[in-house]
């Protein structure tokens, strides 16, 4: 028998090898977690990185069922894979974490929003195009969201007048929710291990760019008030244990102008949302998904500092080929600011190039020096179009 | 041109493969910085997890420069290199970090002991047995250690009578120190990179374990009045600047029974004395090494928490085959604990296995944290003999 105390000598499956499964992977090198990764990629950022990588389809259960066969444990940085090559290989008596079942309830938005409501977890008011409900109970503006295959924002559109629902029409299997009123958009990350042991990360404030629908920066801790902050946290908590669920997950929440909490959408894995938590946190969202998934106790996930904030480097309009850094030495120079590239070999435009974390004393400097960064940091290419 | 800027693209080589290599490759996947190691052994800890990986005689100037001939820059994490085959890359244009010459000098500790006294260093009285020098000048005891080739405390032996100096003899080429009436066992971390900026870390304090002359647990900050922090501090400076020093280097002093300051011994590399800056600094000494080689601005080193502390997992007596890590599941339910194995496929008696950095609010519960660790953690074997 394997050394499930240590994790030392067990065998790790990733589906997904991406900047989520790397950070994950620097996070195992602590531990000596033999990690082994399938991407349909051969260039994925953890192609260089693992003891095993090998490429494949993640939605094909045959391959899904060939790479995680022979191994330990089986988990995920994308979930966006074959539920039944996991089902297959949970039979087989490997380790699959987080479950199929809960992977096959989050891929669905539907089945997600429905289970929300079947748990009394607050989110907005939605319906299921096959359900054939009243759209008008809806009112305008609505946000359409294809249920499955939708991703950093793709699939997701806003209808905003009668007009829009006639000319964008309405493809089979979305969702519809009444637009919430958003004052706030929060991310509250939390895990559990099999021994029950659960976790909160503090709560965090994303601020999206709608140019490109993907967070441009998230400040930690949240600007809200301990009571909010509370409510956020036990919501966070109220959704992981109502799914049962094992593994780390991110809950995104929003605030809305009543000063209501709604849940949105959770992701069964680390989240763009956690990245800060490498140097804010004294445990990382990568190093608790470890500890989650190998059953370790987990960490203190506390803050490091009174203040830290991330933003993305995307690729820039009309970036390709190579991707140049500019402005990246320089900023080095700025105290708390900790970049981290995903060494995509390729750029293309707002593609997730890397991200940086600024960590500081409070969360003006920390704003200060986020808005320096913005401005002087631009991931180009060596090919325009 | 590569883009030296960031570093991106630029091909880094390093000699060693080590532990001290691995943790610089979890550096260098921040930066994405493609990293080639060179190693004896193809079960080095790096050889998982880096672009390429060969495996050579470092000692061997042929393979070092096929090694290196078509990198942009190299480096060692081991400084027994072959100085020969460094001096061939720098000729052929390939930026060598440290400088050859440095590390010829530092692998040689009778030349080290004569640059110091040669600079106004302040170092323990010493000679050098081919010199001939009047031994009894130093008085009993004497700390006898070889001139090249020692390691970890390997080549080190103490005289304390004049039968001792008779019957373990004078192998050639070894230096004679006269034995310090140690207070304080004292390491700083100094760094510059090649646009002249400098960085100098807190000051750590050294416990060794006797029975097998590695230290056994570490103290940042070390528990001394800051007077005399300045001064080790300001002493380790002027080691580097007297020999002009580009890149990274750990600096071992003395703080004697009379309160004065001597340096004992340097490495031209990144250090067991250092391990604890990954969690406990707000820079860890492998990513400022990796700035400093790739010409980045240094980063802030100043302590994230008010104590840390160190200690290595070392093989237990008898233990062979492959590594268990007892109690190790356990120890990281303690707050603060942070374990780092190297991910050696077999242990050894008193091999380095892996160490934990303990960060705290204050030193007397680190000190408290790490008896604890000492006691609840063994490395053991599968095989025992």
């Amino acid at each position: 028998m394997k050394n499930l105390q240590t994790g030392h000598s067990l065998r790790i499956g990733v589906l997904g090898g991406g900047q989520l499964g790397l950070m994950m992977i620097q996070a195992a090198i602590d531990l000596d977690l033999r990690v082994e990764v399938m991407d349909p990629s051969e260039k994925a950022p953890c192609a260089k990185f693992t003891h095993r990588f090998i490429t494949g389809d993640l939605n094909d259960a045959q391959s899904v069922y060939q790479f995680g066969k022979n191994l330990d444990i089986i988990t995920i940085e994308i979930e966006h894979v074959s539920v039944e090559g996991l089902r297959k290989l949970e039979k087989s008596g490997v380790k699959v974490i987080p479950k199929p079942d809960h992977i096959a309830l989050i891929q669905d938005k539907g089945l997600q929003k429905q289970f929300f409501e079947d748990n009394n977890i607050p989110t907005s008011d939605f319906i299921l195009i096959e359900a054939g409900g009243n759209i008008s109970s809806l009112g305008l503006p609505i946000v359409q969201k294809l249920r499955t295959g939708g991703y950093d924002g793709r699939g997701v559109q806003i209808l905003k007048t009668t007009a829009d629902i006639v000319e964008k029409g309405f493809p089979e299997a979305c969702v519809l929710e009444k637009a919430v009123d958003i004052d706030k958009e929060l991310g509250v990350i939390v895990a559990r291990n099999s021994s029950g042991q659960t976790s909160i990360f503090p709560v965090v404030e994303s601020v999206f760019d709608p140019k490109v629908n993907l967070v441009s920066s998230l400040i930690a801790p949240a600007n809200i008030n301990k009571n909010t902050a509370a409510k956020a946290q036990a919501l966070a908590l109220q959704v992981l244990e109502a799914m049962d669920f094992e593994g780390l997950m991110a809950v995104e929440l929003f605030l809305d102008s009543d000063g209501d909490l709604l849940v949105n959408e959770v992701a069964p894995r680390t989240h763009n949302s956690g990245h800060h938590t490498i140097e804010a946190n004294k445990t990382s969202q990568f190093s608790q998904h470890l500890r989650a998934v190998v059953g370790l106790p987990l960490g203190d996930v506390s803050l490091l500092h009174n203040a830290a904030g991330m933003i993305n480097l995307l690729g820039a309009a009309g970036a390709y080929g190579t991707p140049v850094y500019e402005g990246l030495s320089e900023a080095q120079s700025i105290p708390g600011v900790h970049p981290h590239l995903y060494g995509k070999s390729e750029v293309k435009p707002y593609r997730k190039m890397g991200h940086v974390t600024v960590t500081g004393p409070d969360i003006d400097l920390v704003q200060k020096r986020l808005l320096k960064l913005r401005e002087s940091l631009c991931v180009s290419g060596t090919k325009e179009k």
